[in-house]
């Protein structure tokens, strides 16, 4: 097998050891549009070796669909199974690990990538990438209409981010009682081929500093992201941190 | 005097004890466009005794001139040098504190009020209510001209926040060295008449976040404003805290 061969012998016998392969995506298995070196021969021995695979980013722009568009012009056998976004992680936890009522709603301050795998997972929500939030034209408090049925709030990345959307957001944290204060990720940065600019974690900073509380992470280093593909990947064993 | 037979005695005792007086505005002398009980004849007893008046504010939307407006209508005898709105401030902490050059420029991230001010000082700057700033178009870092003259980004209350402003001044502070990171004031909320929105602070903490470092803070309660009310006002004796 010409797979093998290519590789050290210490890195064959370190895949022996373990069943269950993570990895990340932007930065990790890739940078840009180039694979990282050794990346297609050590996927292609554990796919030999029947490893179970995961895909995981605190990308929160892009959905699953998109990202299997990126594996597949990348080279890289993976399914959309296998691949763990923060913006389907967060859609993970809210349906199936804290089953968050399809009676109730989402207030979304983030892109279409989320509103996407919201779609998918029956999950109602706000914001997002609504004309009538994406606005800088004057935020009026007295005008606001407070949707009771909003039971969370869900940031990420958005490069629309506007005092509307962080206004709204901050009706519902504070007047809508046991709403649920949500983040993608909390990356602080979000660096790309030309240089660095303020990442989805710094997004939401306004809402930690308004309400002096910090949200619950969906994304890693959280956890969560782990609940999220245990309970959808029955093939995926992995230990308890 | 009729002003006096109004008071406590022991307010007229308190008010015999200080040479300087300094007053909150909105939500202190005023609510909205309701002077608080007894602001009135306390300050015209303070008048009468020839004390020292000074009015300080965080709210930074508004400049002097705004300030002078709003006491003419609450029939309230004011002038523009007895008025510190943290704008005002934060244009003579740079033009009269650190001796800011006329060569180099302030990145802002807030509204028209702060740059009637900086105008006043002959500060130049750049953002602000600039059109091309306040946009949601994407913001391509790849097509972005750093300004290496721009010195110091100084961020309060704006309600035409966009990522174009916060990734401008994020490269700012990250790539021109040495670059002030300023804030005119740190309040999480802004109550008002219909509720409470996020404050001037809240706007500022993306850029906090995705630095990891907190600004300088020129309002209250910094001593920053304290400095630049004696730099300004040879009248006013305020002791060293």
């Amino acid at each position: 097998m010409p797979v093998l061969t290519s590789l050290q012998s210490n890195t064959v016998s370190l895949v022996n050891n373990y069943d269950t392969w993570m990895f990340d995506c932007d930065g990790g298995s890739w940078h840009d549009d180039q694979l990282t070196d050794g990346a297609f021969d050590v996927l292609c021995l554990l796919r030999h070796q029947k490893k179970t695979i995961v895909f995981v980013t605190n990308n929160a722009m892009k959905s699953r669909r998109h990202y299997k568009a990126k594996f597949d012009k990348l080279g890289i056998e993976a399914y959309m199974d296998e691949i763990y976004g923060s913006a389907y992680a967060s859609t993970v936890y809210l349906s199936s690990v804290i089953k968050f009522s399809k009676e109730k709603k989402v207030y979304v301050i983030r892109m279409s990538g989320l509103e996407e795998e919201l779609k998918d997972e029956g999950i109602q929500y706000l914001g997002g990438t609504d004309s009538s939030d994406c606005t800088l034209a004057p935020f009026f408090l007295a005008d606001f209409v407070l949707d009771e049925d909003v039971a969370a709030v869900l940031c990420g990345y958005d490069s629309n981010i506007t005092y509307t959307k962080l206004s709204k957001a901050f009706q519902y944290l504070t007047r809508n009682l046991g709403c649920q204060f949500l983040v993608t990720n909390e990356d602080t940065t979000y660096p790309n081929a030309y240089g660095v600019l303020p990442g989805g974690g710094a997004l939401s900073a306004p809402l930690r500093y308004a309400l002096g509380k910090d949200p619950l992470c969906i994304g890693k280093p959280s956890t969560i992201m782990l609940d999220c593909i245990r309970v959808k990947s029955s093939r995926v064993y992995l230990p308890n941190l």
